[in-house]
């Protein structure tokens, strides 16, 4: 019997109606970069999943890359993107912002999330400090949707972080690599939502159920002027930009990539009963698509025979944090088989 | 009936054996980041067709992105790379180079080559000035195989590039964005060739039968320490890497990388007899897969309503040159279709 | 007899009135980064002299890093600067402006100048070219007033200079290291004119009187925002500031500056019609403080004895251009000496 | 009366035998760029201090310039600075470490002062994260003698940290912005264990003695090839660089230096006494020129009408911790005229 694989979320390729429509069209002759009809069938779909028609739309292939030129795009050389220490751009990007010349600025992680408190305590403590024209500006607030622990911010936050960004000239970008499973997993932010109160943001494709991909969405009009010749300068614009159109096509027709993103949090709420049913600890509230488990050591081992999953952090001599993720395309059948195991 | 499309090699999807194994696979569970068994084979495969078994070889995404990421990893921060004023990193790259902080020196172009000529003075004028301290130093040398031009260095002139290289302790780095049509048109230097003289330089995928992709060949160990941790820094290092894997190893089973390249150049000989024979200027001997023909304006015009092709710069008041491009896909139809029209 | 000197000019310390007031406020307790009383004083003076009262003035340590700074702040990061190929930003700092990440663009020289002619048809080139998105695009103007090459601009040629700036929304920057030597050389250039048709410059302390430091004039409000940050972030935000306020309110009390620059001027008058007069070639009509002398070889080896020049380039065979500076310290008698050589 | 100034230690000029030197050699002509005899006697009697023959040193002008050119010269493209997360450069110097496109990784600071445990640890969990390509390697741990809070590393703590730097290849850099203050207040260290412990730091001028000017001491040949271009690259070579070995040859004869710096900790320790007699409360034990006092609220509004000194932060509701900073320049009178007021 082959191992069952629970470690991430981007193991699997794409949706099959990707690559059916991929297959269809490989021969006809597209126009570059991106200067294409289907990339703007596909911009005209997210607008109006967005309900925001003035959105300006890009597409770009890695998550890394996106952050880093979405967020050099939008600060200034004096100012700083301001993050929760456990964000994706500081911890897990070998230092992609700060390559692009920018300072990134540490909040607190409140399980993966900013509280408003904080930042607000550091902005009155930034134009406070009389000395500050020696210090980084704040510029950007970068959260991500749902964060890196899998947790989602409430309607309520995602207004006030908004409120305090239009009272300190800030932008508020949200990484939405997993934007799917976060919104599918909340029971009140919508897609809507995310585009009236951040100016910037991505609609991850790699991670929900794209071959990669993800659509930056600019919320205003001419929030970075000249995006596309920063892509190209950063090296993220696609020669046959038409691939990603054809996938956010697809993904934005007929609700795919909520429909899809919804079998991921099924999938993994299951296997959440199913520990919490023999008696295991949940280590968090972690709502979207990855459940973060408490094991001891000795289960963990055996367990690592016949399941992948990924080490998440040591809880006690002899307990162990470890993650379990589903995707678009986890199946019932993979879900039941490691039931059983458990 | 629709218009004939000449305009670029970069025009279709991708190779259908790459499709087909891309369909076979979509739902098996891969590691990520180039980490995969099927990136394996393709490097050692790419090993062996460069006769190189020390080759390093990674995959990024496409070629700004990937001139970009090498020329950075082989310069020093006091360092230059030297280039044909024609060459695609200082024209169309929309300053990469330049915003990884390096300054981009400019040699005369011969037809889109440089000369070791130039380079050796541009060498002794370098070391002979006793205030190059404050002047950068020449770090690299960057070619285009082919270049911008179509055209192709003679297996000589690798070889005194290289020797001049060695001399100044400089590394040779050839942009291979259409390697395989270079390849096919030349008649004596091989892919193993390229591999000797150069110490770093890229296979094209994404205009030589992939759907994007370019692999990375370094011909010497340890060449650019951690190099995997500087994609990801570029944003150039995809979460599904076995996708570029899947289409390198696909296009090095069988020869297929340069049996499709032979297409493009086959086509686009027949191309430039139908020219000449009708007794039309050729701009450039030019032997890969581009063509430049010089055109009277009202021709130009006529022509323009059921082709499509690139400007490339003006010959005289009546005349213009323009460029044809072939590519693995074109069909023998879609030539004939032309010829037709000339 | 000890030698005589005349390679550069910047070989001797200050004027002896601001080594005077040095003296005299050693041990006054000043205020740090330009925040006191002498800078306040100085700029006023600066103020007055460019008849621009809206002026914002800030005091820098040398050209490399003003340029640096200063061009950063002017551009985005889209956005090229361009210059003649003979400039001082892209010949002789290190690469220190690609270092902040920006291309510059060359245009060719004509005697150190640009031509509006050349600037007009690459902007025009630039514009018309349907792919310029894959291009940096034209941001700053940069000149050097008066050039390496010891020439000036015409009021005619500044004032197109600015027109066609205004037209395509460019910044014109003037390098102003010699500024002193530049203007007293010039029969219809004035402060007042550099600062009516530049939009941002600076006056060069450290060749023309000062120990060191360049006084940046920006002529429009908030040209760059938070310059101040900027110049901290890039070491140029000197901890005592008042040195260099100190050495610019002296310069600019009774004309000081343009006193001291007429000397120079004056000087190396003479050595020219002395050259002149025993039949020497002058290589370039250059009417600032540096002359250009064709020497024949062996002459050059003799003097070379009992002066010191620099080398320029070689004339023919058998003869040097060689290149004598003078500065505001150089005094009746070094001439006389020198004069007495030739 | 005047009102007494104990803010910072950078307020006065120079020490009056740097002045008088400069008015003596203030018309002879001078090399440029510190490759005169004077900068170069300076190096040898440094070297001679630091008993290390080998050594390398070069002259910049201030202190953010330096550390940012020295650590960016030290660091590969790759890898992090590791400082305390007081420390200057991730503080107050405007992001000029990330401008230059590093990461800045921080420690808990112990009183100003990075721990070797958790050096250590985060050394441990970086190596053994499976993942850590994604993540930027450390490169260089960064200290400041004495620390921002005028405390000082012990001689065990620094050999640790050496011995931890080899263990992990990781560069020993120590920012010495008041080097002279903290080898005076310390009973063990000597500028010999410096050069001995540290691959690289500088000798800070600018707060001690100096008008400006900070010697950077390399204590291995080679360390960083190039530097001469880096520091023009970085706009950090000053033309007349003989002004700034004037200063350090002035200052390292006859133990001019030490014998200057002794005098601020004299001094501060006055101040110190005065307020222990009177009942205050000493915030923390900094043994070096600094020295930082709880004040009753009321009385630090009142003691602010005749004195200026530093806010450094909030006590509690009734009082504020503030800063009296002493320097080589501060007299007898200064401080008993502070003492009174207390």
């Amino acid at each position: 019997m082959s191992i069952l694989r629970f470690e991430s979320d981007y193991m699997e390729g794409c949706h099959p109606l990707i690559l059916e429509k991929m297959n269809k069209i490989n021969f006809e002759k597209m126009t570059g970069y991106g200067c294409d009809e289907v990339c703007e069938s596909a911009k005209e779909k997210i607008r109006k999943a967005c309900d925001c028609q003035k959105a300006e739309i890009y597409f770009l292939v890695g998550g890394t890359q996106t952050n880093a030129t979405v967020i050099d795009g939008l600060l200034k050389r004096y100012e700083t993107v301001i993050t929760a220490n456990t964000g994706h751009i500081t911890e897990h990007e070998a230092g992609a912002i700060e390559a692009k010349g920018h300072k990134v600025t540490m909040l607190p992680s409140h399980d993966g999330k900013i509280s408003c408190e904080d930042l607000l305590s550091y902005l009155k403590n930034y134009f406070a400090d009389e000395n500050n024209a020696h210090i980084v500006k704040p510029g950007v607030v970068y959260i991500s949707f749902p964060t890196e622990f899998g947790t989602i911010y409430s309607l309520d936050e995602l207004k006030s972080l908004r409120k305090i960004c239009d009272e300190y000239n800030l932008k508020l970008y949200a990484d939405g690599a997993r934007l799917g499973y976060g919104l599918c997993a909340s029971d009140e932010v919508t897609l809507k939502d995310i585009a009236k109160y951040c100016h910037a943001f991505y609609i991850g494709g790699t991670k929900v159920g794209a071959l990669f991909g993800e659509a930056v969405v600019f919320t205003e009009e001419n929030l970075i002027p000249h995006f596309f010749t920063l892509m190209k300068q950063n090296g993220a614009l696609l020669a046959k930009g038409w691939l990603l159109g054809l996938q956010f096509d697809v993904l934005f027709t007929d609700d795919l990539y909520f429909k899809i993103s919804r079998n991921a949090i099924k999938m993994a709420k299951q296997i959440e009963n199913a520990f919490v049913k023999k008696g295991y600890q949940i280590f968090m509230d972690s709502p979207t698509n990855q459940k973060f488990i408490v094991l001891e050591n000795s289960q963990m081992e055996e367990l690592k025979k016949s399941v992948t999953f990924s080490y998440w952090q040591k809880f006690d001599e002899n307990h162990t944090v470890v993650r379990f993720a589903t995707s678009w395309a986890t199946t019932q059948e993979q879900v039941d088989a490691l039931c059983k195991l458990i």
